[in-house]
């Protein structure tokens, strides 16, 4: 059984969205318990609909709804202790979840998650990561704008919480791990990346395989399973690519609508067409993840409709079931201990190394 | 009459693609005067096949030429002086061209152009600035990286520099500019960020609109026609944009493969992706332009075939005819004559600011 908390108010539909995306959510797994948080007089109604999710949730009634356009400070003042969005991250804390979904405002969602859930032993600062389509398959990528700015130990901790979030999600034993540079030669970038990139090779990790430095082209030819960057830089990344995508999409369209013959062979190649639609929208790779605090957080597209929504809490399913918190503390701690083993020992290990 | 030099050496297919390239940028131009580089062995033969290039050509031999993956710093100690990138750089310093066009190694052309030709009084660092396709037209991105870092001051360049070149390129009078962050209100992003926007609205500059801050996918959108970054940032930008316009190919030649009334749909709309390939080609969208030096260099795409590299010879084109470069240099100027201005009277304009 996985346990998951919803906050039903998130996104720009709210539960006309979250409850039918939780119902097939709970098709496809019915070994899920949820607990839904949201506003009974619109909940309620709603959730009458879907009697199988309704058998499988708690109820929870808020008593408000964080706003979609909420500047975070503002949410955190008057929407803690009381929103549905507050809420459901709270189950997480108390122990009554074991990962939470919100399709909330993004800023909001994080402020919450870091006061109520604190960060981890050993992690300054959360990320969220997303999970990238390539030619290849799917990559996770990280920090893609929890903060702005991140020094190279800071990268290795996300590497570290990138490669457990690969594990628990694809199963990859020992995940690939590149970082986000102008160049792949050891001497490009900022001092940041490059000092990021000695202590990860270093570091010499089992349970990653550090591949080096890599280009933002390798984003969408998915060189590596996970790539690590710090937030504004990833963010960029984020929005260029959905951007473009939506760019080349309109090219499409208006491309196809030109000619007769171009209109006869869209409608020939339709099943294409809504594969490579289906390819390119961003409410299909659905879930940010916010990694770094004592419990996971999915943060689900706003504009995400039921399916997109159904998908968010899959991520989420696969992340509990697969113990992905655990198993972040274990790489950390064992990280760290080394870390401070080789402190002691500095000389001797820089010998071992020329060995 | 324009003069353009040009590093016929440069490029993955050197004289067999810039000949032909300049031959047919001169049929669309016929009043561009060309000074050509390279090795006479390799090229006075291709020269022989386009008559009319050899009539408004002076050919320069060459003794070395610059390799694709030459390191810059090498690049520059070998081929100072006496490779063809070299000498066709310095065809624009001793006045002989308007401006230099280049598909070579992009560091090495970069360390060239800073040795022989000098950052312009006032300016601090060079820019590469791209010329980016959008939903609207194109739009100019800069720096896409000439340099990892900026300050607030050196964004405050480059918007001048690119609006300049906007208005150049485009014939825009007062080219709206937008500083690329992580969210639009004015508390996001990181402090050089900050600044600039500070900055900008402050100067209240004649020649440039300031939007704001845009995120992103406002590259695609075209929301502004100059988007300011720094370099690092600015560079992965445009290769996560190359990236995902390269997946996206990919995901529909495999879709239109796939059965077979798609294939049958796909030839049909044949002219249609034809005319997306073209949209979504680099080749196309020629021309990353160095700025803020003392003398226009343009660097082509290295893998550019004929048609590309003469769209990087009509950007020279345009860009000499409009004098880019005096331009730049009279903005410069006025902007940072009323800076000193404004440190004499800071208390003043501050009253003045508030009235």
């Amino acid at each position: 059984m996985v346990r998951i908390s919803v906050d039903l108010m998130g996104g720009d539909h709210g539960p006309s969205v979250t409850i039918p995306g939780a119902a097939l959510a709970l098709e496809r797994h019915p070994d899920i318990r949820f607990v839904l948080h949201g506003l009974a007089a619109e909940c309620e109604p709603i959730l009458e609909k879907y009697q199988p999710l309704k058998q499988a949730s708690t109820f929870v009634p808020a008593e408000m709804a964080v706003a979609m356009d909420e500047k975070p400070s503002q949410a955190l003042r008057q929407g803690r202790y009381r929103s549905s969005m507050w809420r459901a991250i709270e189950s997480v804390k108390n122990g009554d979840a074991d990962v939470c979904i919100s399709a909330g405002n993004t800023g909001a969602l994080m402020a919450m998650s870091k006061f109520c859930l604190r960060t981890m032993a050993n992690i300054e600062r959360p990320a969220i990561a997303a999970i990238w389509p390539t030619m290849r398959g799917e990559s996770i990528v990280l920090d893609v704008g929890a903060t702005v700015g991140a020094d190279a130990q800071q990268l290795i901790d996300f590497a570290m919480m990138g490669a457990a979030m690969s594990r628990a999600l694809f199963a990859i034993e020992r995940p690939s791990i590149g970082l986000l540079n102008v160049g792949v030669e050891e001497i490009k970038g900022n001092e940041e990346v490059k000092e990021a990139g000695r202590l990860i090779r270093e570091a010499n990790m089992p349970n990653l395989a550090y591949h080096g430095f890599v280009e933002g082209d390798d984003l969408g030819k998915g060189t590596v399973d996970v790539v690590v960057t710090e937030g504004f830089v990833g963010n960029i990344a984020l929005k260029t690519a959905e951007g473009t995508a939506r760019q080349i999409a309109q090219y499409l369209r208006s491309a196809m609508s030109r000619t007769w013959t171009a209109k006869l062979g869209y409608l020939l190649a339709k099943g294409a067409f809504d594969r490579l639609r289906e390819k390119m929208d961003p409410g299909k790779v659905n879930g940010g993840v916010f990694l770094g605090l004592n419990g996971v957080v999915i943060k689900s597209h706003g504009g995400a409709d039921a399916d997109g929504f159904a998908n968010a809490v899959d991520v989420g399913f696969d992340m509990a079931r697969e113990g992905l918190k655990a198993r972040i503390e274990h790489d950390l701690n064992f990280y760290h201990s080394r870390r401070v083993g080789a402190s002691d020992a500095d000389t001797k290990s820089g010998e071992q190394d020329k060995a």
